[in-house]
């Protein structure tokens, strides 16, 4: 587990860093897709969907803890289609331990130098999410909600469409005729690899393939007052799911307490460890699959932690031009810009 | 208007039928899929994705008013793939009218003969679904509840799960360890056409491509106790969205009094007219579209008029053995056959 311990030693540093960067440091540009950070978190392999050069077609590749991005189109394994990374979680553990030698032994750009996009820019069914995994974030909805509900028994349950799907430095469309109210969740996002029904909870984590980092961007006025009680809609805007920067193999990575954090133009908002997930990883799948199929490529956002904008007093609700930053330390970090639509 | 007309005429004839077919009538083979049900409605365009025989490739096809399905793979227009119905809805009117042109000119095996699957058997994205979009369905539910709430003024969106999607005459599994309160709602189910953001209500109809029959079936336990309000788990298990049999164009249909009905074993149980929902198909396409872009083969389930089991006293299910028969009149029927899946 040298791995593990590399990853909680370089997290206390790039905390730091993040703590120490003010709004300029977060600034993404004024327009179009903003530059990706560099991994920390050492040694892991780390899966992108990515365009090397402006016009040339989205292929997967893998960056290095040296920033690198290798292109994986020269590997040939059975199965492995360089354009889709679903093929890629498809084609088993052989085909990841190609890409895996194929990393270490390859080169490129630096990562900075290319276009990230979503690891999965199209999934082929909407993205699973949970409400209220976290019972502080839950607690603060009560406040704001004036209930007294009992937390349920089971994981709360719904989808982000497809169309939320974006860029981990893309901006995020912002259209005050739509919605005012936009709000930020930073979530570990789990990659489903063998899929399948009624997924027992003790063989649950051998079903995930890797980890992500998921914003579940909500119009909180759309989620909580237009469409009595259903989050479906106010969860699903274009744009309102930006993913990323890549996908850590499951077998790289333990997502038992990991460090979440948003920040807003540099300044701190959610900070919290997905230690504090009430359901944990295993039994979200358990729940999940009960009697519905799970596929290779699903993603399933697995909840926010406290410190939402719609819970503080007063609440806060991101604007034009705001750059919301979403960590999970030594994952990876997403910067997204609020960007006004053209009216 | 004269398809109109023909409709409506036919109409009365084909709720006769209905209305004297028994538990006998009604029955599907005891397991594997059923007989597809011949169309009545007169002389309309009627797209479906069939199997000519065991073990062949599906394609699409067109079921002319005598019961003929006439294979559209030699259709050769431009974007056409006749192994998707979705790129015929992507094609746009010129290949609408080249199908429609071979339909009349061809010939086939009758329906009865070859396997349906669901018109658009993989959605790239889950089914968008409405609730309580029937006011007595509302206060039905209400009663049960033993609430309140004032109607939403928005239409209250949800979606199911590609993984529910089902043919017009497969059976639907029956897994007491998942459910045991499957409820039957039928429904007017839209797809889109030309999609789009922010689609104006006035526009509305025109995005649509056609229309057809979908039977939003429900884990009422898990949909209402489980999951802390949220009702994609209750809607989304596998095989509980029962779609088609065929596809419409808008061109050949008015959805505005179109007959809806369930029969449980040849019992009618729903039975109510499109005249009763609250939103509008134009109105729901509007609002949906708001922020979020809608695609060529989106679906949209409208919601359930009254009547569902759920709201009996005593409440009724569905149980191993039930044919669950979900009409719209002139439009089409759907006979699926609750079957436990084994232990």
């Amino acid at each position: 587990m040298s791995t593990r311990r590399d990853f909680l030693h370089l997290t206390a540093a790039a905390t730091a860093v993040g703590a120490l960067a003010g709004p300029a440091a977060a600034q993404a540009p004024a327009s179009g897709p903003g530059r990706p950070i560099p991994p920390t978190g050492g040694d892991m392999l780390r899966l992108v969907t990515f365009v090397p050069e402006s016009g040339s077609p989205p292929r997967v590749g893998a960056v290095r803890a040296d920033g690198r991005v290798v292109d994986l189109t020269a590997v040939a394994v059975p199965g492995f289609d360089p354009t889709r990374m679903v093929s890629l979680i498809e084609a088993g553990p052989k085909a990841l331990d190609a890409v895996r030698r194929a990393a270490a032994a390859g080169d490129g750009p630096q990562v900075e130098t290319v276009r990230l996009l979503a690891p999965i820019p199209a999934p082929t069914r909407n993205i699973y999410a949970v409400g209220w995994n976290y019972l502080e974030h839950f607690a603060e909805g009560q406040a704001v909600r004036g209930t007294n509900a009992e937390y349920p028994a089971h994981p709360v349950f719904f989808t982000k469409g497809v169309n939320t799907v974006n860029g981990p430095y893309d901006p995020i469309p912002y259209d005050p005729k739509v919605s005012t109210a936009i709000d930020w969740e930073v979530e570990l996002a789990v990659v489903i690899g063998t899929g399948g029904r009624n997924i027992e909870e003790a063989d649950a984590l051998r079903s995930v393939f890797g980890y992500s980092v998921i914003n579940d961007t909500t119009a909180r006025d759309m989620q909580v007052k237009l469409h009595g009680g259903q989050w479906f809609k106010g969860k699903s805007l274009d744009g309102y799911g930006p993913i990323g920067p890549w996908i850590v193999p499951a077998t790289d990575l333990d997502p038992s307490d990991l460090h979440l954090l948003t920040r807003v133009n540099g300044v701190v908002k959610q900070d919290a460890s997905t230690r504090q997930m009430y359901f944990k990883v295993a039994r979200l799948i358990a729940e999940l699959s009960r009697g519905l199929t799970l596929v290779p490529g699903d993603i399933i956002a697995t909840g926010t932690p406290p410190g939402v904008g719609n819970a503080r007093k007063p609440p806060e609700y991101l604007k034009p031009g705001d750059v919301m930053e979403t960590e999970i330390v030594g994952l990876g970090t997403l910067r997204n810009l609020i960007q006004a639509v053209p009216a």
